[in-house]
């Protein structure tokens, strides 16, 4: 059993300004898939990703913005979203607001610092 | 993109008296993995558990009691833990907490009333 807070896992800043904590990695034992701590503000700069693997994600505080082509939802505390494989998705959090969720994914597709 | 919230999901209480919101079962596509929504309580009869998948925990509010074998954490907000195959583990409220947590499996190894 591995247990970790949030407040002890390191944050790295990605190219795009975004805020992640690796919470479960596949460093501690983690096959199947991976568990991410998200922190976006406004020093973001958001930009639109699509790639072959899906996220599903939980709000945990703020709100937010989630493009994907022409539907554009804004989401806050307790809405989970998935965003299918291959699914053209872009995040951002509602203006002046920290946006904060868990960003979970299949293990090993996503580097550390890419988030 | 499926978005749900936790109050707009049903809640199924377990034979052992636990309370889970399926957010994001494999229905609306997630292949891989699974998320789900826990509230446990005093109601809840806590029971020991061995099973060949991982759990990934990530603890939203209360405190709760993880055993494992002889060793016993006491767990709260912003808690994430990695309960690893094959590992007996025990869930339970600390006394009077409403202790909610999410909780992560592969794909099609829990059956909805079970959790």
């Amino acid at each position: 059993m591995y247990r970790t807070n949030v407040s002890e896992v390191r944050e790295i800043k990605t190219p795009h300004g975004k805020r992640v904590r690796w919470l479960i990695p596949r460093e501690v034992g983690a096959k199947n898939f991976e568990m991410r701590y998200f922190t976006i503000t406004n020093e973001s700069q958001p930009s639109e990703e699509s790639h072959p693997w899906e996220h599903q994600v939980f709000v945990l505080s703020g709100k937010g913005i989630i493009q994907s082509g022409d539907t554009e939802i804004t989401v806050g505390p307790g809405d989970a979203i998935y965003i299918a494989p291959d699914e053209p998705h872009l995040v951002k959090n509602e203006p002046n607001q920290v946006f904060t969720f868990l960003c979970m994914i299949p293990a090993g597709y996503e580097d550390r610092v890419k988030g």
